[in-house]
C-alpha cells in the first residue's frame, strides 16, 4: 500500500467515535502525515448511541447515522479502508484481513480504537447449539444489529430488555414506540444503576412505569424455546420466587466488554475492568501504541476508580487527544474522567455526572424540587437536581437531575467539578436569569443552598 | 420599635431582589438577629424583570410578581415595613417617612439597596410644565409604571421605545402581543449593544425586524404634542437626516441611574459611574454599611472596568454575600462580574457573558452556527454559538449565543471563563451527549475548536 503523504505514518484500528476522531486529529495536527483508518465492518463512522432511534422509526434510514462518510475521510485525506479487519500486530506492522486477502502496513504511532462487544449475562439456554445468541436474542451494539431486529421483531408482540441502564431504556422506548408490550428487567434495585442514586431513579421508574412493565431485582435465569424464544423465566433476587413471562423477543443490554484481543497480543497493559490501560496522553504501555474508546478503561475523577468506558463523549475527548498527539502534538487528559451523561426516555430528560452517593463516602446532598422558570412565569415545568458535595470541604462531587433542560445544567455542573468548586462558590456563580428562561437562582444553585441548610441544622 | 430579638439589630433600605435577598440570608445565617426592611413603595419583593410580562398579558396579575409576600417575610421572622421611605441616616439610625409619622431605628449594620431610576435621554419637550415626563411617556421599571403604561395604551396604536437594550427589546415583544405597531429606537449600530457583539446582534435583528420596526444608529431628538405625546422626530446619527413617526406612547429603556442619595450622604463613596463602590464582602467604605444592587457598581470580571449594576443576577449574589457578613458571616464575591445574561425575544434564546468584542484587546474568537442536536436526529434547530479568547493563552474571555437552550450553555460558558479556562481544555470537558439532547461535540466546543483552527490557519 503506498502512502499518499511523505510524512509519518499513523494508523488507526477500528473507525468508531473514538477511533474516527482520532484520524480527524491527528489530520489536523500533522498535514503531513499519512493517516489510514482500518474498520472491519462495512459501515463509515457513525453513531451507536442513535440505533435505539433507529428502531423507533425517529431515524428512518441508517445511512442517517453514518456521521463521517467515506467521502468525508475522503475530503479530509484519511485513508479508510472499510470491511477490512486487523488480525495481527507485528513489527510495527498491521496484517490486514480484507477479503480473501492478507495486506500488510507499517506504522510509526498506532492507535487501538477496537471498542468492545456487548457482555452477555449467565442466561440458560440463551445459546443456539452453534454457540450463537438463540433466534429472537439480540444485542444492540451495530446497525447489523439494528437491522436484525427491526427485521425479526414484524408482528411479535412480547419483548423483554435485560438491563435497565441507558441502552435498554433507550431500547425500551424505541419498541413501545413500535408498539411493542415491554418488559425491562434489572438485576439491581433501581433503574439507571450507575447514573442514579435510589430516590432519583424512583422519579423517572415513577414516570416510565406508565409506559413499560419494569421488574428491579429480578434477574432473567432461563430461556424458553426451542427453535427460537418464547418466554422467560424470571426470578425474584429478594424472594427467590420465579415466574415466566412471555417473550418474542429478548435484547441483552448489560454492560460491555473491551475488546482487547490485538493489544494485548502486543503486551498492553489491561487492567482490573477489562479494558486497555491508558496515561493521560492516551499512550498504553508500548511504546508508539496508543488506544481510545470502549475498548479501554477511565479513571473517574472524583473516587479514581477504574471503569470501562463507554460513553461516546469519552471516546470522542480520548480521539482527540490521542490523535493530535500521535501526530506529534502535546496534550492530555484532565485527571480522570467525569463520566457527565444523558438520555431522553418518554420525553423526561436524564442527566448526571459524577459518581452516585453508593460510591461515596463522606457526603452530604441536597436536592431541590421545583420549577425550571421563576414560579410566576407560566411556563415553568417540574425539574428535580440533586448535588453530591464532600461534607468536610463541600467541594461538588456529584449532581444528577430529572426534567426539562437538565443535561445542559449539568454540563455547568460538570465543569464546576472540574475545577473543585465547592457549592459556597456555586451559589455564587452568575447564571443567566430572564423570566421566561429560569430564575435569579437556578435550581442548581438552589439544590447547593439546601446542602448548607442541612449543614447548618446539623451544628 | 421593639426589636424581637435581642441580638444584633440589621436594617435594609429597599425590597427589591438584592434587599430582599441579603435580608433573607442575614436572617438564615444568625437566628438571634432583628432583621428589618424599609420598603418606600407599597409592594414586597417582586420581580422587575417580570414587567413586560405583565404588560404582555403573559402574567395577568401584578400579584403574582410579588415573589416573597409579606407574609412570607413575617414567616422568616423578618420585619417588613411597606410604604416606608427612609430619610435620612445619622448616628446610626435611620429615618423612616410612614404615612405623616417619621420613626428612628438605630442599626447596628446597615444594608443599602436603593435601587435606580431609568435614566432619562436629552428629548427635546420629553417633560411637561410640572417637570414629570409628559402624557404617554413612560419608564419600566416598577409595578406602578407598567399598571399605568397597561391603562394608557388602551385603543392606542403606535409605541415608540427608545434604546434596543434587554428592557427595550422585552417590553416591544410585550407591546407586540398587545397589537400595538412597534418601533424600536437604538442610538447605537446595533440592537443588545451591550451584550452581543455586531454579527451576532444582526442574527437577531434578522428574525425581529419581521415583528417589529427597529432604527438602529437613529436618535430619537423631540416630542411632538402640546397635552400627550403625538409623535416623536427621529434623526439618522449618519446622514443627520430627520423624520417625525407617529407615537402614542414612548417608552424610555435608556439606562439606569444608581440611587446614591442616602449613601452619599453619610459619606459612601461614589465611583465613576454614579454607584456605591463596594468591596468584595459588600462593604462601603463606611463602617457597618453595606450595599448592595443596582445602587451600587461592579468591576467586570474580565476587563476589571467599572459598570452600573443592572441585573438581577448581581444583586441577588450580592444581597448573598451582604446578608451573610452583615450578620457576622464571612463570605466574599469572586474578582468581578461575569455578567451572565439572557432573554427570549418572540421565541428566540438569546445569552452572552463576559465583555464584547469592542471591549477587549488581543482576542480572537470562533463561531459555530450549526444544529442543538446530531445531524441524523431530526429534531435539533439552528444554535450559533461565539467564543471570544485571548489570543496569547486561549482563556475564554467571553461567549454569545443564539437559538434553542443557550442560557444553559452559556452558563457552562461562565463557569469556564470563572475559572479561566482556555478553549483546549473546554474542548476536553465531558459534556453531555445523546441523540435527542446533544452530539459529542457540542456547539460551545465546535466554537472552542473554530478558534484553533483559526490559531492554526495565522501560524
Amino acid at each position: 500500500m503506498g502512502s499518499y503523504y511523505m510524512g509519518e505514518e499513523i494508523v488507526v484500528i477500528g473507525c468508531g467515535a473514538s477511533g474516527g476522531t482520532a484520524a480527524q486529529f491527528a489530520r489536523k495536527t500533522d498535514r503531513e502525515a499519512n493517516v489510514t483508518i482500518f474498520e472491519k465492518s462495512e459501515y463509515s463512522q457513525y453513531s451507536k448511541c442513535a440505533l435505539p432511534y433507529l428502531i423507533s422509526g425517529k431515524i428512518d434510514d441508517p445511512k442517517k447515522l453514518v456521521e463521517f462518510s467515506e467521502d468525508w475521510f475522503s475530503r479530509a485525506k484519511i485513508n479508510l479502508f472499510l470491511s477490512s479487519e486487523v488480525t495481527e500486530i507485528k513489527n510495527k506492522r498491521v496484517y490486514v484481513k480484507r477479503g480473501k486477502r492478507i495486506i500488510e502496513k507499517e506504522y510509526d504511532k498506532l492507535i487501538i480504537a477496537t471498542g468492545a462487544k456487548s457482555a452477555i449475562p449467565p442466561i440458560k439456554n440463551i445459546f443456539d447449539k452453534e454457540g450463537g445468541l438463540k433466534k429472537g436474542i439480540f444485542t444492540l451494539r451495530t446497525i447489523d444489529d439494528a437491522l436484525g431486529i427491526l427485521n425479526y421483531i414484524k408482528n411479535k408482540k412480547n419483548v423483554v430488555i435485560v438491563g435497565g441502564g441507558l441502552i435498554g431504556l433507550e431500547a425500551a422506548e424505541a419498541f413501545y414506540n413500535k408498539k411493542l408490550n415491554v418488559t425491562v428487567v434489572e438485576m439491581l434495585p433501581n433503574i439507571l444503576p450507575s447514573m442514579l442514586d435510589g430516590d432519583m431513579s424512583r422519579e423517572v421508574y415513577n414516570q416510565l412505569k406508565g409506559y413499560i412493565n419494569i421488574f428491579t431485582d429480578h434477574l432473567v435465569t432461563e430461556i424458553e424455546g426451542e427453535e427460537r424464544i418464547k418466554s422467560v423465566k424470571i426470578k425474584n433476587k429478594n424472594t427467590r420466587e420465579e415466574f415466566d413471562i412471555p417473550a418474542d423477543v429478548l435484547i441483552v443490554s448489560t454492560g460491555i466488554k473491551p475488546d482487547v484481543y490485538l493489544a494485548k497480543s502486543i503486551g498492553c497493559k489491561i487492567g482490573e475492568r477489562g479494558g486497555i490501560i491508558i496515561n493521560k496522553r492516551c499512550e498504553t504501555n508500548v511504546k508508539d501504541v496508543y488506544a481510545v474508546g470502549d475498548c479501554t478503561e477511565g479513571k473517574d475523577f472524583v473516587t479514581n476508580k477504574s471503569f470501562v468506558v463507554g460513553l461516546g463523549s469519552i471516546g470522542v475527548r480520548q480521539g482527540i487527544v490521542a490523535g493530535i498527539n500521535a501526530a506529534g502534538g502535546d496534550i492530555e487528559l484532565f485527571d480522570g474522567f467525569l463520566q457527565t451523561r444523558t438520555t431522553k426516555l418518554f420525553d423526561i430528560e436524564i442527566a448526571a455526572v459524577g459518581p452516585i452517593s453508593d460510591n461515596l463516602d463522606n457526603i452530604i446532598s441536597g436536592k431541590f424540587k421545583g420549577l425550571t422558570h421563576p414560579e410566576y412565569y407560566p411556563e415553568g415545568s417540574q425539574i428535580i437536581i440533586k448535588v453530591l458535595c464532600n461534607v468536610r470541604d463541600k467541594r461538588i462531587v456529584g449532581a444528577q437531575a430529572v426534567g426539562k433542560n437538565v443535561a445542559q445544567r449539568i454540563n455547568t455542573m460538570a465543569c464546576a467539578m472540574l475545577h473543585k468548586m465547592s457549592v459556597d462558590d456555586f451559589i455564587k456563580l452568575e447564571t443567566a436569569y430572564a423570566p421566561p428562561i429560569a430564575p435569579t437562582i437556578d435550581p442548581l444553585a438552589a439544590a447547593c443552598e439546601v446542602v448548607n441548610m442541612k449543614l447548618k441544622r446539623r451544628s
